[in-house]
């Protein structure tokens, strides 16, 4: 979340549908791996070209095409030419600067999902693009890097658990989504621990760094919120869309993605209300500390500042002032100013400062 | 409320239709009540095993099953099969993170509701999910602890008062749902009595704590919002939906429960309003408080500051200080003091310091 | 307006249809005045029990039942009884917590509106809940204690001025209606001089006072919004329904009374808008104030602190300080604390602190 | 914008339809100024009496009556009942207390504008109600007062310039509320004018006069606003609306107008938005010189209150203080305090305060 | 963006449809470039005289005829007439104070599109308007001055790169449409960089021109939405619309501009999100560091005043003190005023203060 718009501008001047690799540059070598099943077969293979791609096209059995890198947009450029795929959408798998949206072209649905996770070292939410090209009998993710999310999806194929291995390509892209939704909790039970953490530490002993800490958090909140809404609007499209590509029992499926969505969606706008409560607090606070300098100052400056006016006085050298030259006169300005201290201090708790 | 989101994360990974109780781990035991009646007769009675609740699915008559407790997957799941309920309904009975929701499953409804009370001891709101399955002839209820909001309801059917015992298993879903909305206004009356008690505190004497208060106010007001905007669309979808198992009769006492419904969403709002508008107040009266501290400082210092000048300079160890011999310049000085005081004190009151 | 919420909880486990007065507790008989006529006659009686009223229904001029309190259940279940109405609508007649709503029960239509006053003795607002029964040649209204809004409308009826002799029975709702509305528009006109009057203290003198009238202010804002916005809907449901009770020359009355509803609504908003600026304006003047204060502190203390030191030096006593033996060094001294007096005041004249 | 409510409260208790004036009283005679014209001939002529109007009802050619002045009901009634007017669009043109909106009553449209100008002397906003009445041959306008904004319209009559001879009635009502919106442009230029000197202020030199002037800024937003949004609808119902007195190429221009009218209110809402961030500007420039003025004071009062205490030991008249006799210990006592001075002067400069 | 309205009140008083120029006064010569193309041929010419154009109304090649500058209402009108246009349309294209929009004529579409760069000497935001006429086989640009975002489109016409030559004017008029969209990115990532620049001096050390410069990002990011608001209507109309001018396969294209305002409005309000969440930072770090302030003072002042009394008390003159005789007292007191000094240090370390 380093930087919160990528260099975009580079796409300037040029042509729709020209594929130019939007995001961080990245060197490593882009991983193909491709997952084929039906209810009586599994295969996985890791593929060397993307040729070794092409024969699936035509089978019948469902196959998962999982493509981690998208910074060589030769290879996207050769998958999306062999599986029929627009430009446009070619050139929007590669800016992975792209909202989540949902298009349907008839004979293949085009997906963009954001995919959080938390980056252990640097304590920061990454943001990754992926991508899910949904066909009658193929389902073709793009990622940004390697993730480990879709693993115990292709752990449930191979070991033929759950529901995936008998239903369609569209059960295996509910199954993708509903990954990237289940992790989005994962992010908010993170964020949820800092947001307890912090009101705990506002209420202790509120720093300069908790407003700090509080403002990272409203920001990424705000980067959450924008990942998620359109996200509500994806799975309707899926839910209530008349693709022929999806199929009525795997609608029911997909209610329920929509359901944990909105719920993400509430529990993201519970937490801005939570934060921005925070920072009333903290600046309360603030002046809660401030009013309490001022009244130590305050008692202070108004016992003593009187006091030293009197011992002032009687500091001063005029030849003629006779009670300086009076016995008792000095007891008695010593009981004087113990008098005015105690009256002061009468006064204060009276306000209630002390 | 301690936590705000339960721990949904052990999820992560698993199929869907997964049962697995999503909430605080309980040791107690299950305990499954039956009520079955209609007009003519009624039977109650505490099911040892699920086992015993089989037989009652295919009786004309209406059959209330109450299950307290939803730690244990099992007995939700035997339930769930013996009456037929989707995989996706037994999650998410068991996931006790819900939104309240409403889905048609055309032969039977789930809702979903949110029941809340104060504990008593902790003074804290604790939120509690219902699950209501309505069938033709049946209502299966899951709360996650033994409650006690639906007694007086079991007392109704019991000595037939009201109508209960005349209308069919729909209405007595009606009457629990009513029941856990009439709730909400003991809880609206509760915060009511807080927010009328930190008003007057606020007015008398504001303290930190206040502060604290009123941001505990405003968290329970987020969550019991959270809560009771989704029930709107619940009963709207109950009162307006087609499905076969609602009768006409019973839709009446559901826009009975809508209208309820958007009372206590309107009183929430208005509670809202009211709680933010507090925290105005106490942040202006730290700011006012602290300009009273100042303002004493202020006058304190204003005064004796220039007389201990005064004071300083007939102090001042000269060898040719002509007016030091005078025998008049002592009280002259100590007049001329008095007059600065007097008019400092002036100048404040034209000020209206004082 | 002391309590914002009624007493409901009382009702909590009761059936529904339950008939429970719900609100203060009155002691005074309940008042039931009969007014009946047509275009050629008129009659007005009050009625000392129930039972007169029972020959009106089948009589084909229109009657007006006015129920001046509704603290005694039994009265309003026989009046209902007799009419016809269904028992949920009598439990929202006595349970005068109703949010302003409108349901037609085909016969029937029954209303519920928010009457707003101000007391005088305590100047505050008070909402009273008034039910609208209207039937094809009747309408009763249940007011929860004698007022006097009605008064006009039953003079016009007595002298056959207007149309409303000549009209039917949904006209005289209307124009119960319209009375309510229109006295709305007094109160609007109160809060107005209330917001003005107070403009003009934020400006002359804001004290702490101030911000407690802004606050209650706000606060009735908040409740008026309340009693308002829900009315759009009542009087669009009655000029926009199908009911056959309405006739279409009483519909153009009705879309006058919704324009002056969207009126009083602007006007609610446009008050709101109004009072959170004064808030902001108080608070600034707090922050003025105080900086004004501080600045008179500064100026003061800048001034005489380095002063003082000045005399301390002198004041000091060692025994070789060659200057205290100089006869110019007196009036020097003095020279240079004038001096760094005048310095003082010019920095401070630059920086426009006086 | 003295008053912001007018005193519609002495209308309470009238029965609709009640010929009442609402406004400020005027004492000035009621001008009516007729136009006829169509494409051949123009006619121009002040009416001395209502009657005068009566003939061009039934004249085939465009008639314009401009009254200036509703507070003589008879003279409204009068043109009402000769036009035949509904009475409740005639107690809506003498109550100028309307919101803008649009009326189809079949044979004429009803609709109700706002004027705004500013009042050069008391630099103040006036809000000024003009009501037209469109029939299919003739459009009469009524104004509160004499005013020259429809002068331009007269003029392009008078010499036929422009379309307006050559199409009907529709066309003239077009004009002239294209004229009322057009003027909005030059309200929002004053106050953006407004907005930008402030701004320039803030920067400058803030002063309590200016948080008056924003907060009567947002005031005038606020009723310009109330004015502008329902113009919204106003402006889509001509456009829109099915009525035959509007020709399909009057509506071409009406389109025209509505595109002016969301200009105008896209506008107000970002004055308001600069007004708000104005507001903030306001409070962080007082905060920011509360800070410069305590860093003076603290600055000052850090560097002398050690020194003088230092001189105070000094002066203290013990007996046995060796050092006092000490010849080189005053000018190192004075070396000592210019050192603490320095040190202070360092710390000060480390924490960027000077 | 010096000047946030355009002087329309010129224009207040004239017919519709009257040209006349809005915007700021230029003195340069219009410039018209006409590109004359299609599958097979290519030809580009800077046209002396306006009459140059007219030839290519009917030829069936798509003719692209760019104005570089609307202040020449006469060539806006010869080329209007010649091309059909409607009168209004013309005023718009002159007043370039509109807002977004688009209108669909029939025989041409209308669109207005605002175009964003920045001035790289004055760093300001420019607002310049340009407006597309659609025909079958033209499109006509009118820009306010040269510019050279279009440069790209004429390369690739030229060059034959893309499929720009390959199709007819709507993806002519689709690809300039893009070209300004895109441009948007630009502007957004300018902002970016000065937000994240901002936010990093924000938490090193804020000065009050950080508030300046958060006020005047405010600004932009109000006026960048005003411009951005309308286009996602415009882009929707265009891709929704039913106009036979623009086909099937350029929608594709319309829809794929569309998701690129929508991303462009979802960062304007991510910004702006972020942009508030800075002031707030401010506000809270101005108080932070007048906290410290206050804090350095109340050290110095608590710890020096109480010691400065004591050295005054010893340094009052009366003649019967017997401490000041006493050898040890001198160290004695110096020892009880540090102690003192010491137990205010404890006191303040205690609290946190040091």
């Amino acid at each position: 979340m380093k930087k919160f718009t990528r260099k975009r501008s580079k796409k300037v001047g040029l042509p729709p549908g020209a594929l130019v690799h939007v995001g961080e540059k990245r060197e490593e070598k882009v991983r193909i791996t491709i997952i084929d099943y039906d209810k009586a077969q599994f295969q996985e293979k890791e593929a060397e070209t993307v040729e070794e791609c092409f024969p699936f096209k035509d089978k019948p059995t469902v196959t998962w095409i999982n493509v981690d890198g998208v910074h060589q947009p030769e290879i996207v450029k050769q998958l999306g030419d062999c599986f029929g795929m627009h430009p446009l959408v070619l050139e929007d798998i590669l800016n992975t600067d792209q909202r989540p949206k949902m298009e349907d072209f008839g004979n293949y649905i085009y997906i963009v999902l954001k995919m959080l996770y938390y980056d252990e070292k640097s304590n920061e939410m990454i943001i990754e693009q992926i991508s899910l090209v949904l066909g009658s009998n193929f389902v073709i993710s793009f990622q940004e890097k390697m993730g480990d999310v879709f693993n115990p999806i292709r752990e449930r194929i191979k070991s033929d658990k759950g529901r995936v291995r008998k239903m369609g390509a569209d059960y295996l892209a509910y199954a993708l989504t509903d990954a990237i939704v289940d992790n989005y909790f994962t992010i908010l039970e993170k964020i949820g621990e800092k947001v307890e953490f912090l009101e705990e530490e506002l209420v202790a002993k509120p720093k300069p760094e908790t407003l700090q800490a509080i403002h990272n958090l409203k920001r990424e909140l705000i980067f959450l919120r924008k990942s998620v809404w359109p996200l509500r609007e994806v799975i309707s499209g899926l839910e209530r869309g008349e693709s022929s590509l999806i199929d009525a029992s795997t609608k029911l499926y997909l209610r329920d993605v929509y359901d944990h969505t909105i719920q993400v969606i509430d529990t993201v706008e519970t937490l801005r209300d939570m934060v921005s409560g925070m920072l009333d607090i903290y600046l309360s606070s603030i002046s809660n500390k401030m009013n309490e300098v001022m009244k130590v100052l305050t008692i202070i400056a108004t016992i003593f500042i009187p006091l030293t006016f009197i011992a002032g006085i009687y500091g001063m050298n005029f030849a003629f002032m006779p009670e300086l030259g009076l016995p008792w006169s000095y007891p008695l300005i010593l009981l004087v100013m113990v008098g005015v201290g105690i009256l002061m201090l009468i006064y204060f708790r009276r306000k209630k400062w002390i």
